[in-house]
């Protein structure tokens, strides 16, 4: 159903005719960063640059039930930015004002538009850290990023995005602003209402402002590469480290060992540091504040495990391009889709015991009942956080399905996720019942009635 | 209203007879474990057993409208424990399993009346540490404790209990049980519904199990007392420490002259480590894997400190004895209340900067609006978490009520919080319009609403 002419008018007069994006305008902007070829379908791209506005447009949508899409750095994975015909997109590109660095109280006061490597530039010079860091940080906003509770590189050490959020602004449906922006760490007066807009995808309200938490940022950084034949060694390593890193230990990444062959092969430009012959490779980090005690620190470690026979290989990163070459295997796995036809992305989350059995039998299901033998796992041992690659030779839908049964079903059994990071959005719907039960999904249902009555919030994501 | 006897003949059917404790049996069980020579006030104590019962004992007060008061250990700080005439308790006290202790995952599952010092208890010994801890951990039961999101003493490294829970399991008003009992450190599918129940103070739904998120037992501990003229040079100490400690600083403890002095002279038993000279004394602690190298860490950021001229003075603690007495005085502020007629305990947050600032004003209006000199502040200064005891005179209604005035006013303007660990509860009701908006309360009543339209949970705390 296409926009009353007079909701158009409305929408200008609190913005401005050139801030209300419409007609052929339109044809110029996209509601994905990875498909900027394709034209948003979106009715018209509104571009606010207060709360204020945002809550004026918010209470017309409401009244005259237009469905309204948030869009921020749209580099979301799930589908949560595209949009349809009669709906309408709220850009938060022009909310990118950095409000308020406080050194004293370690927090970050910013608009939520302000994309993530912008953060990351206006604390390093204080000598403070926000922690959160993925591939996708000079595109992600701030806002996205919450609304999606995102995770990345560093979890184990400093926690997924809610645990780096102290305050928010927040826009409801209706319009009404929910205004906590404080620099406190403890506030256990009420609900604490951030928690249910964090992770809800924008389902829930458009949030405009955050207090982020900041680190000191740490002076010394270690890695090395260690070869394992034993899963279970894997583990036993992670918290002799945890143990032995005492706090410093800051990331702990698991590569299969067809993961890392692929990695570290021709069309890739990246050497193996160590050979084939082991079944897992696991690249782990510690960051601290003395860079010759950190690195003796990790020598010890890794001659106790040896010791200990936990591993069968290990080599220290012994300079800055030693560490960049061991973190660039890792990150460069956009090199696998280039092996073949097609590609599925997988983000589960396992109990982390129960990780190597899941991956050997989803593997052996696709090769036997798909003819599929190149998915390859790597990921966030240390968070129960795996991604698979699977190539396959088609696009059909019919194989697409047939592979995400393989991946997914198992999980229900094994109290895992079908979303360890990227969320729901409209991809992962329908498997939305295997992570969560029906009376969990009925509460998620009656909150979203609560806050959005009308439905006109990212609707459809998550949930129909 | 008394209780109907078809109501307490439905609770027995379920229970039996001797888990539902009715009459005379009453007058021996009392609402708050500091006053047990005061009776309950409950129509009935109930004693389930089991999760299903929970909800088959709800499902019946829920459809005839009985208010439920939930006990667990009764070491609440703000009456969440006390009952009325006609209102019900349902006790964990018999839901006191310990369920599954997982190395691999480092979880540790538990029904919700398990005790806190039981949790460390059943971890220690497979090298693990369940992080929170605090004064009343022989009483304090889990349920509750994650009901208050309890924080405590190490905060700083690793969170408040809100970020060391992994998975909950709720029954709510109507009997629904929600049972997320996943040992998975990410699940970005869906709402994060445990969030919602978490510092819910029990209004939202019943606790009754948990998984918890265990770490490696750190195997050095290192502690100084440094005294300080300039609370701005707290601050600075505090960011250094942060740096050069990195991830191994697990304490950070303010202690105001004044007080600092009662906690060391007669009848406290403690004798000071430092003369009285400074008008700050921060105790600070590190945990970390090596106690020889970890302590030359701590020397070396002291000396650091002290060519910066950041401190006045500082002491580490070279044994295990000097470790106990130094924690000792920050732990035994009991011995305060001794000092005093009456005194009044306080518990608020405040931006970590603004911190003397309000001390020294709220302190000032004490002595010159009430003739209060006795106001002795101490606390969490790294997570701007500040305590305060009152010493006062008499205990009329009106006195309380304007030292409550004072000490809660200005945090408003201030951005704090009027409890940063305790909760609401009953007792500070009046007060949470300081700490949060009208907009934010409404979402607060709509979401209890929500998931307990009968309003039948732990009615009347937090708001009316």
């Amino acid at each position: 159903m296409p926009l009353d002419n007079n909701i158009i008018q409305s929408f200008t007069a609190i913005l401005g005719k050139e801030r209300v994006i419409r007609g052929h305008q339109l044809s110029e902007r996209y509601d994905h960063i990875w498909h900027m070829d394709i034209g948003t379908q979106a009715q018209a791209i509104l571009l606010p640059k207060s709360t204020e506005e945002i809550s004026e447009l918010l209470k017309i949508c409401n009244s005259e039930h237009v469905p309204v899409v948030v869009h921020g750095g749209l580099t979301n994975l799930v589908g949560s930015t595209e949009t349809k015909k009669g709906e309408v997109v709220i850009s938060l590109e022009k909310m990118n004002s950095i409000i308020e660095l406080d050194e004293g109280s370690r927090t970050l006061t910013v608009e939520s538009g302000v994309i993530l490597e912008d953060i990351h530039n206006a604390t390093k010079d204080k000598g403070l850290l926000f922690p959160l860091s993925f591939g996708a940080k000079g595109s992600a906003q701030i806002g996205g990023i919450i609304s999606t509770n995102a995770g990345g590189l560093r979890v184990l050490r400093y926690g997924m995005t809610r645990q780096l959020v102290m305050g928010l602004e927040v826009v409801l449906a209706d319009g009404t602003i929910l205004t906590n922006l404080k620099k406190i760490i403890k506030d256990n007066s009420g609900y604490d209402l951030k928690q249910l807009f964090i992770g809800a995808e924008g389902t829930l309200g458009v949030i405009t402002k955050a207090v982020l938490r900041l680190q000191e940022m740490p002076s010394s950084r270690c890695s090395a590469l260690v070869g394992f034949n034993d899963y279970s060694n894997v583990i036993n390593f992670l918290k002799l480290a945890d143990k032995q890193l005492a706090g410093t230990l800051s990331g702990y990444e698991l590569i299969w060992k067809d993961t890392y062959k692929i990695l570290t092969t021709d069309p890739s430009l990246l050497k193996p540091p160590m050979t084939y012959d082991y079944n897992f490779y696991v690249l782990f980090e510690s960051m601290g504040s003395n860079q010759e005690s950190d690195q003796a620190l990790m020598q010890q470690l890794l001659e106790d495990a040896m010791e200990k026979k936990m591993l069968q290989d290990a080599m220290i990163a012994g300079s800055e391009s030693d560490l960049n070459w061991f973190w660039n295997i890792r990150e460069d796995v956009g090199i696998i889709d280039s092996q073949f036809p097609y590609s599925q992305h997988y983000d589960v989350s396992i109990p982390i015991p129960s990780i190597d059995a899941y991956v050997t039998s989803v593997r052996k299901k696709l090769r036997l009942e798909l003819g599929i033998s190149d998915a390859l796992p790597f990921g966030h041992v240390a968070d129960g956080n795996i991604h698979f690659i699977v190539g396959k030779p088609d696009n059909t839908p019919e194989l697409k399905k047939a592979i995400d049964d393989i991946i997914y079903m198992p999980l229900q059994a094994l109290n895992g996720s079908v979303s360890a990071e990227h969320g729901i959005g409209l991809h992962k719907k329908s498997r939305l019942h295997i992570s969560k039960s029906e009376a969990e999904v009925n509460v998620m249902r009656a909150i979203k009635r609560t806050l959005d009555p009308n439905g006109i919030l990212g609707r459809g994501r998550i949930f129909d």
